[in-house]
């Protein structure tokens, strides 16, 4: 008997619109949907224990040996991102010679926020990783990077005094390129015999992405019942976020992970195999 | 801010007519669903990491002051349930003396086992729990006791030369009465403090129940697909289950309980508190 495949699901507010489109399409009847944050997804689908799911793009590009991406969704953006945020107490040509605080809940941002600093803003600085507490890391530090909801609130309310850097700007400004957070890994053994569950689960995401950007003002409504923020700025993060894995994407990830070996964080920039091309 | 309730789900076939409601309602936008076995959902709200969840009905009595039970579903049978079996090598009245192999994943079945061999066939049985492998279980017993794919197996099968006993079957020819198995639990200070969202809980399992009542043929086959067994198997398996939970089905359930309690497998039959009456 086929068992299900087992997919991965990122439960922060960024996945909640492809969410949304899942249940929509009723796509938890054929798959088994395990849902953790995304560092913990790449170390089951390293492990086996997951047969696709969605990590972020730097651990991809750590493990890229044993895994295959899917072709059609990522978590990107194409200018701002609005939930990664670099809050400041000095601009950010100035945080040469000084302390960064970075979320312990990042893996992608974190090198992302390595590579802005030294490269756009050529500023040299110290990095410690904290969690995610603003007033605390910046007791310790000069600057915070925050993901997710704190980096949301923050966004939405920049702190008095203080100067935010919205990353996926600032890396298109700098890049003229999309950047890419997160992408659909498949182990490459589980693609390989399984290619018809792959292709079904690869269909049955791009038919609840589709759903998800023709539905935007209702998942708003509905985010907004369950979750601290009014429809109206999901709605704006919503557009912000994209889903999108086209050529200039890839592009993106290409120049990212180049940049992240060139700060030091990556060994080298791994071919990038996509299922079905 | 309210968080989605956190639901309990069993993911055993038992339960797959549920969740297939459940999907085609979309209950699974307004609920945090944490998928596990029975006896570990009974753990995780009695320590408060569920809300609401579906526990064995012997769980649910030794915890009973803690917890209020939803008023319009259980894991019940009203005659045979086909996946709770006794399979022996002499007939039950025989067994007198003999060893009784009960499956580790149980505990509501294993004190029903113990209940109808002591009571319904006069039998003093000595038992051990082992994992569900029959013929490991029949080389170091006389009789087995199998749950869920294990029992469904053998049941639609019989090993040559074994007898068979559904017990739900047995329970419902000794009492007359139905067996409840499973009992939808709610934390009682999650209930006392958000009445509101339980309700909703109550009504969105119950459209859940009603909608796979209505579709057990399109059931069967998705089950079909995805599962060992043909689509005939299921169909007439699940209108053996039962999701009920009506007087009839609770004073089952309070007799059960006295059995237990005659049998030394509980120390008291607690009042069965349900939410809302």
């Amino acid at each position: 008997m086929p068992a299900r495949p087992r997919l991965g699901h990122i439960q922060f507010l960024n996945c909640l619109p492809l969410y949304y489109g899942m249940v929509k399409n009723d796509v938890l009847l054929d798959v088994d949907l395990v849902k953790a944050n995304p560092a913990d997804l790449a170390v089951d689908i390293v492990a086996g224990t997951l047969d696709v799911a969605p990590i972020p793009a730097i651990e991809y590009a750590r493990h890229a040996e044993d895994l295959v991406l899917l072709p059609d969704i990522a978590i990107s953006s194409d200018g701002e991102v609005q939930s990664i945020l670099l809050v400041s107490k000095v601009p950010a040509e100035d945080l040469d010679g000084r302390t960064v605080a970075l979320t312990n809940t990042s893996r992608t941002s974190q090198v992302l926020a390595r590579v802005l600093i030294a490269k756009r803003w050529s500023a040299s600085a110290t990095f410690v990783e904290m969690p995610p507490d603003l007033p605390a890391m910046l007791r310790e530090a000069d600057a915070a990077l925050l993901i997710g909801d704190e980096a949301l609130r923050a966004y939405w309310d920049v702190p008095e005094g203080l100067y935010a850097y919205d990353l996926g700007t600032e890396w298109t400004q700098w890049t003229g390129l999309p950047m890419v957070y997160a992408v659909w890994a498949v182990r490459r053994d589980y693609a390989e015999s399984n290619p018809g569950a792959v292709q079904a689960v690869s269909d049955a995401l791009s038919a609840s992405l589709a759903y998800c950007r023709a539905h935007l003002d209702d998942i708003s409504e509905y985010a907004a019942r369950w979750e601290q923020f009014p429809a109206e700025k999901f709605r704006s993060y919503f557009d912000a976020l994209q889903f999108r894995f086209e050529p200039r994407y890839r592009e993106g990830l290409k120049r990212y992970l180049a940049e992240a070996v060139a700060v030091g964080q990556l060994e080298r920039v791994p071919e990038i195999v996509v299922f079905g091309e």
